[in-house]
């Protein structure tokens, strides 16, 4: 949680921390500022101190709404300080950096950077930063950071969010199924009324419209059919034309218009109908799922989860990542992952990461699934799930598990 | 343009360069790569050499579709590099970079660091490749980079790709226009059928409709009213109505959906009139806009266009951050700037920076403005334009100019 932060910073020695702001979303500045919308400049935080922002002049007003106390470049003198490194613009605002820095008493030690932006002027400003100011050690945190430690468990407020995330996704899933079953075979084809091809494309737009309409978005949305659903990442072709019989992947995890929380989903659909091979696979991804649930117990290092799956998988003859590392056929990922304002975070379920373990607070997805691109197909199902404060483990993703989505088009 | 890389890696001494791949769109990978969907891994790229693909194994087929050489961190061994490095990522990761580096004849030299990512975890793998790997030098560039000294010059191609947004951007404009001029008046409230009061984050969500209906999206539209207005960077607030007589500054810089390339423009409405101040304003701001393109030359240094802009402001009793560096009111802001995959990059129209000059396939903005904050109004007026082979400068922006929107429904 947020008042984690100046614990975390103690433990890792940071005396200080930058949030380098670019024209992106970036959590880090959301969880310690707040929903401000910036474009540049630092939020800067002395541990035991309330960070303070740093921004152009143009975005002062912006960045007020945050209650924090901002500074604007002019009150560095930032156009004096171009001036003095020739124009050089990391130079003057490295020099700006470590007056930021000094202001808030922090004259020397360990500087955790966080903030999504372009690397490459913010190493430009570190590596000056470096040479005229040595008593400062810029670090990342190396493995899991500061604000993935933190962010990990969630306060009541953020689980409200992430559920109400989850209710609007959940009305969207149900809307596309409603959407494609609405269409009408024409042999092995998903057609319109006027007889053309219903593609991902129509799909993904239908989708994307749903998800405004619920004040959402979402980016990088997998509906992918046949052989590029047996690709975990394969975001699906959007001049792909739907047909009968074959496995589609939808994996959605939209957030609030933005940015910010997020729910996390996916489904497998055969459109029509579904060959007995894929039929079986699917139940046995589902069982997998429900294995994992039977394996939760508050404490329970995540890892021992995602082993009792392997092993469950790994008995009924698919190779898994455990059993064979590397490979592209089979139960090839890890079986979930924290989410809130990132859709990856921390706590993992992955027997790679041992480091995990399940405690109150915590949002995590389960998601196991099977892969053979070579048979033309894959298999996935992923719920979004919480722990309460009395350790259940509760689903909040509400939607059903039919893997046949019938056509009734006509 | 693209084929521009090479010669400014050579007179950058950079030996090579490495795009960190995040989950958020990067325009530098875009550009040298394409529009593959990943989240993770790295481009690298020797010096007069064709880039290659490091992704994670689930992501193998979606880098393929870049038609470049694809390898997976299993080919590195990954694994293994985690065990030897007690599953420390970033130190893995490091190593995995070093053999990338020798795997294409790069053992040593200045390598340029690029993408848009988490600056955290790219730092704490560039600060332990610096210890195990001493003879690499990783560097920002400072300024300019190489990215952005390439793309300023667009290419025909590009440029087709820039108009056609500009063209579904304008009719999002006029449908946004006819949106609003559709409400009536109630006192000085615009206000819906039943009464009840048009805001903001209405205006908002229907632009955003609009945009999705034609294959664009946006990330922080400004629609600011009254004071916010005369904040340049403010974005209006949600749930604020819309009234009478007050400046709007519509400001919406939308994008290929998925990320891709920009229009840019700005609008000042005033709902149903508009005082005699902000209309002798806005006449001000449209002239300084004419009088910007009458100091268009080819070749001629960007800052001189906007010091005439400033000098016509200026002589009208106006502030700029010229006469007055750090001000508030008044004309604050530069002229342009150049947009293609990014919405800001070179070349950029500002006194300040005194190293561009126009060139045949720049796009920019041309987009003087005033703001009054505590007399409650603010003014802009913005097209993107392109430079064509023959030296031309050419609006792409096609939208009329009227301040006053009339309202039209009863």
């Amino acid at each position: 949680m947020k008042t984690d932060i100046d614990r975390i910073m103690a433990e890792r020695g940071l005396d200080a921390l930058v949030i380098f702001i670019g024209e992106e979303y970036s959590a880090a500045l959301d969880y310690l500022v707040g929903a401000v919308r910036l474009t540049g400049g630092m939020a800067v935080k002395k541990r035991d101190a309330d960070p303070i922002l740093i921004v152009n002049g143009m975005e002062t007003d912006e960045a007020a709404a945050s209650g924090l106390e901002v500074f604007s470049y002019g009150h560095f003198k930032f156009h004096e300080l171009l001036e003095e490194n020739d124009g050089n613009g990391s130079y003057a605002y490295a020099a700006m950096l470590a007056q930021a820095l000094a202001g808030q008493g922090v004259t020397q030690g360990k500087v955790g950077i966080y903030g999504t932006a372009e690397v490459n002027g913010v190493l430009a400003i570190l590596n000056r930063l470096r040479e005229t100011h040595p008593d400062y050690t810029c670090v990342g945190d190396g493995g899991r950071t500061l604000f993935d430690m933190a962010a990990a468990t969630k306060t009541a407020d953020e689980i409200e969010r992430i559920k109400s995330v989850a209710v609007r996704t959940s009305e969207v899933l149900q809307a596309t199924w409603t959407f494609i079953s609405g269409h009408r075979a024409q042999g092995d084809a998903v057609v319109k009324a006027d007889g053309t091809p219903l593609t991902i494309g129509d799909v993904k737009r239908f989708v994307r419209g749903a998800l405004l309409e619920r004040d959402l978005e979402e980016n990088g949305m997998i509906f992918a059919q046949g052989r590029d659903a047996g690709f975990p990442h394969s975001r699906g072709q959007a001049d792909m034309p739907l047909k009968l019989g074959q496995s589609i992947v939808f994996d959605l995890f939209p957030y609030e218009l933005g940015g910010g929380y997020h729910h996390d989903v996916t489904r497998t659909w055969c459109i029509g109908h579904a060959s007995d091979e894929v039929q079986v696979i699917y139940k046995l991804v589902r069982d997998a799922y429900d294995i994992a649930i039977e394996h939760y117990t508050l404490g329970k290092p995540t890892h021992l989860m995602q082993e009792a799956v392997q092993d469950f998988l790994e008995a009924a003859g698919h190779a898994t990542s455990r059993s064979e590392p590397g490979t592209e056929a089979g139960y090839v990922h890890s079986l979930g992952h924290g989410l809130g304002l990132k859709v990856h975070e921390a706590p993992y379920i992955s027997h790679a990461r041992k480091d995990d373990a399940f405690a109150a607070g915590h949002v995590v997805t389960i998601e196991p699934g099977l892969y053979y691109p070579e048979k033309g197909y894959g298999v996935r199902y992923e719920n979004t799930l919480y722990i309460s404060e009395a350790g259940e483990l509760v689903n909040i993703t509400d939607f059903h598990d039919e893997l046949v989505l019938p056509l009734k088009g006509s």
